[in-house]
């Protein structure tokens, strides 16, 4: 059987973007994504496209890219290449809704192929209520274990831990969110071939929109206070510490010269800090005491 | 000569802190600074003062801290040592105002000894003005010029240099502002005793007030449109992408388990993320084209 080719898998993602683009404008149902084609000088390209003051998103960007060239002296050591050229695409997703009650979203699925012949896919999906509540935490994670369970019954777990663990704001001593799951280097290991591995990226790819509209519904016209609206601000500010100090993603494309502005479209549109802030409701208060790893959100 | 202890230094720095939030306070006119006064588990502490919703000060921070322990890792690492007791103390503040107009100001100065026996002095003042004023730039400059000059010639071109090539925002191929000087690792080369570096730390402390005064002069009460506003909070989103991505101090801080309240009191009370913004006036394209290494604002 033919192998899959980088150029399918770039194609599936831009498909992926397409059919995610869509729907959320859908879901938003009062603005429309606008669109940036760039091309990167080294080689390739992407397509960012940005929402901005909808109903639902206060801002929001589904990025596609397939850039290609001369591997970043920074990945070469790590593999401890002298010379290689690379191929990497995918599609990056965050949306920030304007009210507080509805969580953050991100999405990331990948593809990394190397002319030495190694290849691998990465990628994740995971949740930042800005006020968590259980249930629908609970329905989020269940939306992921059952595309999970599709490919491999040790996914999920696996997955969901490694999610705990990336998505960990270490100098605050809380996560990011309620995670989700996040993997790396899944290539033809463990006896899954090239075409399974991206069967179960591109599966993941089409969870975004299910479960991002279940995570949202009841809760987007949620009437909040103006300490939520604050609390909101102020959680952002977590979003942006993560994203600038830890997230291995933005720090390597950020060092490596990549398009600033297709990068940190992951920033939200306003946040907030203020000296020692304090929770000023129960939820706020409840929200804080679940930001933890280890927790098991389905049973 | 008896040499100058590190408990006379941290007196020092301690007056220092007591003395600008005092002239702080008059300078804004409408709040006070509200002290919170902590521990390390290893060894020393602080005193952290924050200034909330003053007259001219939107939020501003003014802190001491005399902190000593066994060294962290990355420091022996960086120095090749196995193991070593340090001490360390200094005065950080970052000032952020409510009028675009007014600018960012950030000062730290520092003293760091080793049981090795090894010590420095290291610190510096920058501006990061909404909207550059040229004149303005040019009298802050010549502030610190003077400080300078009045302990060596050598002084002001080197650290205003080293102050350009520090504060810049890589990802962004812009200076967080007009800079200012910056040094580090000052000790007894160069013919100076350590009373001479500790007698240059302590002037350049004592600049701040004068030419933060000097800066907010006659711009405090200018008005301003709401596109101005905006900018300004868009500009406070480049303020923390330098201080969460490249700047050292704070990276060490959350690094090594430092006081992260204390350590993000810089960051800004609100900032703004719009993809690709554009400036929307002649003074917000001016400061763009102003963002850069280099200037010699006294001539």
């Amino acid at each position: 059987m033919k192998k899959i080719t980088k150029e399918e898998i770039a194609d599936g993602f831009k498909n992926l973007q397409d059919a995610i683009c869509k729907s959320v404008e859908k879901l938003d149902g009062g603005s429309a994504f606008k669109e940036d084609v760039w091309s990167r000088p080294e080689g390739g390209g992407g397509r960012s496209r940005v929402l901005k003051n909808g109903e639902l998103i206060e801002k929001g960007g589904v990025n596609f890219s397939a850039v290609s060239g001369a591997t970043p002296d920074k990945i070469l050591k790590a593999l401890n290449l002298s010379e290689a050229d690379f191929f990497a695409t995918g599609v990056s997703i965050v949306l920030h809704p304007s009210n507080p009650w509805v969580p953050i979203i991100h999405m990331n699925v990948r593809y990394f192929e190397m002319s030495t012949g190694v290849w691998w896919f990465g990628g994740g999906i995971d949740l930042t209520p800005h006020i968590i509540i259980p249930e629908k935490a609970k329905n989020f994670h269940q939306h992921l274990k059952k595309t999970c369970d599709n490919h491999d019954d040790s996914f999920y777990p696996k997955f969901k831990q490694w999610a705990d663990d990336y998505f960990f704001v270490k100098h605050r001593d809380e996560t990011r969110g309620i995670g989700g799951i996040f993997f790396d280097r899944l290539s033809d290991k463990e006896g899954k071939t090239k075409t399974d591995q991206w069967k179960f990226v591109r599966e993941v790819g089409e969870t975004f929109v299910p479960a991002y509209s279940d995570a949202v519904d009841e809760l987007r016209n949620r009437p909040y206070s103006a300490s939520d609206k604050n609390w909101q601000k102020i959680r952002r500010g977590r979003y942006v510490e993560f994203n600038l100090v830890h997230d291995k993603g933005t720090k390597f494309g950020l060092d490596t010269n990549g398009r600033t502005e297709s990068i940190l479209m992951s920033l939200p549109p306003e946040a907030n800090w203020e000296y020692d802030h304090k929770p000023e409701t129960k939820e706020q208060k409840e929200t804080l005491e679940l930001l933890k790893k280890g927790i098991d959100w389905i049973s």
